[in-house]
């Protein structure tokens, strides 16, 4: 068969864009064989043209004029890897607008724009493909979109921040402080110079809000998603867990109920440690999903990174010159908004098994006005643990795990135990999640 | 959108034909939500009409002449869910020369015939889409050929047979003899009333020859493959590696060497008892790829039974209906076999580490002797395990695991201790694996 070719306009040639020209400048031969596709980097678009990069680019293809790319009719495939959402939005609607598809990772962009850019494609009839915005080099958009088409998807278990699984992984191993092992993760390259983003689990919300939404068909926004970071959690409480048979992620999850309510969150989580998920380490991801046809499939693998990110960018880049992602993405009709906002769960009504963390003075009849908290409540206790000895200022740790309550319970529990004398500290609160493997 | 009518034929009405023809009846309008294709069942073909079975279909529908299927212009996508590999064939071969797709389950027949079949189908411009033979409900297929397709996947290692794994599993725990825990299986429905092809790791060689040809683009054949089953595995050996830190499953696993030599192997393998693999249990599946960009991927999730079956069935006929499957399946261009042949590495070249059980002689000199023939043959000694007390007839087991090992040495090894008087039964030999997670 002869070869096809097709040619490729990146934008943004940093850690992501740079694996991204070394696979097509050093893998064209094996992707030709596999797909009859041969792939040219026709022109790469950078507002820094100077600075020495890991991959070496022919000359005069690198340019810091992006009309360059845009005006050129021959190029099929725009890849925009800038990230952000103000320049990359538009760049990807006058990449869609001059009739190019687009290949992007941008995760934030989606997250906040996607209406918007879906419906532009679909009236250009073209397609924006996005396997690297979620889950880096594991194929879970893909999965969730054919391998996996037949399934009502119910359920979405993430661990998709690698940033917070390689810290929250060290604090457990190792018994870092969450400082200690943040500057690790910057040492190692496992996190950001500014790891805001990261760690306040925005960037699982970005991620959360595209598997959610293609998953269930609903046009899911930022705003829906229930985000708690882990910048407060501290190595005693994950020791705490640790001895009561938990281990620390921070979870996106996504439940869609019988009534077509769904729910949306992404926060630190104790899973019991015999769970798959709780294997997840370093920087490693895995998304469990729960469909109605397969039950549990887990995809496991690393989450970002230079080559694992571009393996996902490319492989897109091959999907959509098959034109397989065009028949796949005019059908990527999402149920509207006035039909969905209705839909979204609030936090407030979560039923949830919690951990909680008091620090109080060891003294007669903290029990006694704790317990009473706890019932007028309606919260039910499932385990107590307290070690002997004192902690700081005569004041001991308390740990109680509760059966499932309503999350509006806990909250006027937790109000209600911060003003007593005898807890000395804001109580710590992290919500006990099991998922389900079935 | 307006939505496309499809029209289906199916042939083979047994569990998985069942449980697609329950998902098509049942979740039409989901999926027609999602894909824009209005899925329907235009003729079921099985020799029995007159069983009862868990799917009402309409009536008219059930009929035992194949020809109303095949001179139904109408249908699109012909269903083979008989299994075997003789009727199967003819009937695959009478649909794509009456122009319909194949969609199929039929592990056995692809592994068999698959250059017969894919060069049918090529001539007919028509596809074969076989997601359902290889894992059940996890998305293997697809993910090797579109959500990893960037990446030059180099090595594969799948538990991809329920049965054995749900017998060595139930070993394991709970210290079960084999013929115990086969029993247990047919009664939990997890081994057929034949579990021959099961057990003798002949389906799992079926798995791998697929999963090898797609991901390496070679034409491989079921003949290439060194297979061993799990019927004399005993519960003593998987107690014993137990102990020395290893956890028994059957492995099924093709590597590529940078000079493009692959070797093909199913057979017991110990692993390491902190891998992902190892914690892969009952009936679930999972397998394990390497990619040059992504690194590990794992897919993990339910390898058989009705309706994960039919998830993944229904999913192809998704992606045919939309015509992905027909671009894919155009490129899917094999190695050919005079190319092919010469790479396969004979199972005598293969370097593994080893474990190796003996029943000897309870007297002096025993250990001399042993080490003795081991010298002879290069292999060197990398664990020693010998409980205090006797087994049978005065003997007492003794475990050796061994350094990486030529198997042609190991052979002539075990020929060797089993010609010693002291060495009182055949020695056990299962090969230790280690499964990269990087």
């Amino acid at each position: 068969m002869a070869e096809r070719q097709v040619k490729i306009g990146l934008v943004g040639l940093g850690t992501v864009g740079c694996g991204v020209a070394k696979l097509i400048l050093e893998e064209g031969d094996r992707i030709a064989a596999k797909s009859g596709l041969r792939l040219e980097l026709a022109c790469v678009v950078d507002k820094d043209t100077k600075s020495s990069r890991p991959v070496k680019l022919p000359k005069g293809l690198l340019t810091d004029d992006i009309n360059k790319l845009l005006k050129d009719d021959s190029i099929q495939i725009g890849v925009e890897l800038i990230g952000g959402t103000d320049a990359a939005r538009t760049i990807q609607l006058k990449m869609l607008e001059t009739g190019k598809d687009v290949v992007t990772a941008n995760k934030a962009l989606l997250a906040e724009h996607s209406n918007e850019l879906f419906n532009v494609a679909h009236r250009h009839n073209r397609c924006i493909a996005f396997e690297a915005s979620c889950g880096g080099g594991i194929p879970v958009i893909s999965s969730i979109r054919t391998g996996l088409a037949a399934n009502n998807i119910t359920q979405i278990y993430g661990i998709v921040n690698g940033t917070c699984n390689y810290i929250l992984s060290n604090m457990t191993s190792k018994g870092e402080d969450f400082s200690e092992a943040l500057a690790q993760a910057q040492k190692n390259g496992y996190a950001e110079a500014d790891p805001t983003l990261d760690i306040n689990g925005l960037d699982s919300a970005h991620k959360l809000t595209i598997l959610a939404s293609i998953a269930f068909g609903y046009e899911i926004r930022l705003e829906d998603i229930f985000v708690e970071g882990i910048e407060e959690i501290s190595k005693d409480d994950i020791r705490y867990g640790g001895e009561m048979g938990y281990i620390l992620k921070l979870l996106a999850i996504a439940q869609k109920e019988q009534d077509d309510h769904i729910s949306l969150r992404v926060h630190p989580s104790f899973i019991p440690e015999q769970n798959r998920l709780a294997r997840v380490d370093g920087p490693f991801n895995a998304v469990s999903l729960l469909g109605t046809a397969t039950g549990q499939v887990m995809l496991y693998g690393r989450g970002a990174g230079m080559m694992p990110t571009a393996s996902a960018v490319v492989s897109d880049i091959i999907d959509v010159a098959l034109g397989n992602s065009t028949n796949t993405f005019g059908h990527l009709l999402l149920k509207p908004r006035d039909k969905t906002k209705s839909l979204i769960e609030k936090i407030d009504n979560l039923q949830s098994r919690f951990y909680i963390r008091l620090m109080v003075k060891d003294q007669p009849g903290v029990f006694a006005q704790i317990g009473n908290i706890l019932a007028e409540n309606s919260i039910s206790i499932s385990g107590i643990l307290q070690h002997e000895g004192k902690g700081p200022e005569n004041t001991v740790p308390v740990v109680i795990t509760t059966h499932p309550a309503r999350q509006s319970n806990v909250t006027t529990m937790l109000d209600g135990l911060d003003k007593i004398d005898t807890v000395c500290s804001k109580p710590v609160c992290i919500r006990i999640v099991n998922v389900p493997e079935i």
